[in-house]
């Protein structure tokens, strides 16, 4: 088989604060030939993450990317050759298959390919039943533990992963606010998504709103932004309230490091938790979570909203969507389509 | 009996930046009769917590102290005249006394009087045998859960709660640094407790010290501090990392909020947890650590150190001291003696 040109985003240079086109080269040579044990994979969709944020920047809870690699990135694509029995050309599998047309999968590898859920469009098997929702599920319920009756405050609430983690919150029987930027947003979260309260961070002070929305404070903090919207919380947290850190989105970007929450000692007061959590630690819990979130969506119980940008070379316009808060649910980048319906 | 004068401390103003002796006013009166029910208590014995500066400023975990109001301090006192069945004259007891002469106990109340660990010094039952002990304990092994083997560092560990804890770290079986100001206590902690390293925050960088002496990471943090001494424990946190906030005395006499800890983001990548406590939560349980307390100060393998000021005048001063880090372990104000011996 001739192999095919392959085109690719490399990491051209660390980021200083905001992502920019500039720190990323888009390069063009031929896809790669499979060895043994490999497969190559033509991506269909890169899901795009705040996280990918960190991995620019050093090690993280993953290496760094390095200068010159491909951005690493999770993505679904179709598998156009294999040399590993598991595989066949046509399947539909998901893995770091980084910004590229071509990837080499190869089992055991931070490349190695997984199935997708069965059944479901591949768009929603990257939102709310990829690791968007299994955030937002072990997040919020093993890290946050609501309880029924307790008030839930999500930020990034519009977000993919915010927007699971809220409807989840309402689903174990919990009153939820969710914090937003824009009354477009605001109105999604209190209309569609039926949350009980919705605050505009850019219009209101959250501090302000979150006093009057949570007159008894709040049990649980569902946190994917950090910032000034993080010490609004904690000044109003309930006694024996938890904060689960998902992100801090509001100190991705900072070119020096930025001020944590002041009022953190709110956590000695009201005998507080803060928690951070990595999905990745929960992956082998994962059909757990898949199994209630795909039967909350067929219920009709959970909304997923995806917001797709086509063509690789707009990978790096889409990351930056999600940070300025552009993006509508989820946000896919869109290479191409399965030659067969899965 | 003819009553005899009292003299106080109240609380004048609220404090703004650093207490000030000025934040207080020192007055005369006769003092209090009982009435059905109280105890008349002549205190012994002041305990200065910096929790105090809390009280002095606002409503935390308790109601703040109102102006006008005697200014409040844990103590303890001997009963000189009793009009309720359980206290009898020359009886040795302890609660929230108030930084006063004389003080009207009644059970039920704030002031409720209870009695004193057995066989040990005064001084001891309101140093490590006391809530400082019994915060340390249950702070450090509830709220921290040190396993065998692991690195555990505490700040304010030349104090009276951070001593404690630090020991009790060690007692556990763990490696433990503490970090404290000064050559002094430096030594103090190497040496006479027996800690596997200080660090002197006045003279070396702790976040370059602490990567130095934990080159594998810090497992549990018992923070009394805060500030930049947080901040470089973040730095440096193992995977699954618990941070016990007991208090942050580097930020309590802050005029406007000082900024939180930069590195709270640490949370999410090392997975960590930052929790606070109140001692105050712990009273239905303090037997289970005053024992265990009592049974490592017999086999020598906790030591306790008292640092006494003269005199219900030089409360203001003995408060100061704490936040000057002039103290060498339990800070403690001395009234008088009981008039027979415990």
């Amino acid at each position: 088989m001739t192999q095919p040109m392959n085109h690719q985003w490399l990491l051209a240079r660390r980021p200083e604060g905001l992502v920019s086109v500039q720190d990323f080269q888009y390069v063009e040579s031929s896809a790669p030939e499979p060895a043994d044990g490999e497969a190559l994979v033509r991506n269909l969709f890169l899901s795009v993450d705040p996280t990918q944020r960190g991995w620019m920047a050093g090690d993280t809870y993953l290496p760094a990317v390095k200068i010159g690699e491909v951005m690493r990135s999770f993505a679904v694509g179709e598998v156009v050759e294999s040399r590993h029995p598991a595989f066949k050309p046509g399947q539909i599998v998901q893995g770091l298959f980084g910004w590229q047309e071509f990837a080499i999968a190869r089992p055991g590898t931070p490349s190695s390919p997984t199935p997708l859920p069965a059944g479901v469009p591949i768009e929603t098997a990257m939102s709310v039943l990829g690791l968007t929702g299994i955030t937002a599920y072990f997040g919020l319920l093993d890290v946050g533990r609501p309880k029924p009756g307790e008030t839930v405050v999500v930020s990034g609430a519009a977000g993919a992963t915010g927007s699971a983690a809220a409807q989840i919150a309402r689903i174990a029987g919990c009153r939820v606010i969710g914090i937003a930027g824009g009354p477009e947003k605001c109105a999604y979260l209190t209309g569609e998504l039926g949350l009980d309260g919705a605050v505009d961070y850019r219009s209101a002070d959250p501090a302000k709103a979150l006093r009057a929305l949570c007159p008894k404070g709040i049990d649980v903090f569902f946190d994917n932004v950090g910032g000034p919207i993080l010490d609004a919380v904690l000044a109003q947290l309930a006694l024996r309230g938890r904060i689960v850190l998902c992100g801090g989105i509001a100190h991705y970007n900072d070119a020096r490091p930025s001020p944590g929450p002041s009022n953190y000692l709110a956590l000695v007061v009201k005998r507080g938790r803060m928690e951070g959590f990595i999905v990745l630690d929960y992956l082998s819990r994962s059909g757990e979570a898949v199994t209630a979130l795909a039967g909350w969506l067929r219920e009709g119980r959970l909304k997923d909203r995806v917001d797709l940008v086509d063509g690789l070379t707009n990978a790096p316009e889409a990351l930056l969507r999600v940070f300025a808060g552009k993006n509508q649910g989820k946000q896919l980048v869109r290479l191409g389509n399965p030659t067969r319906p899965a």
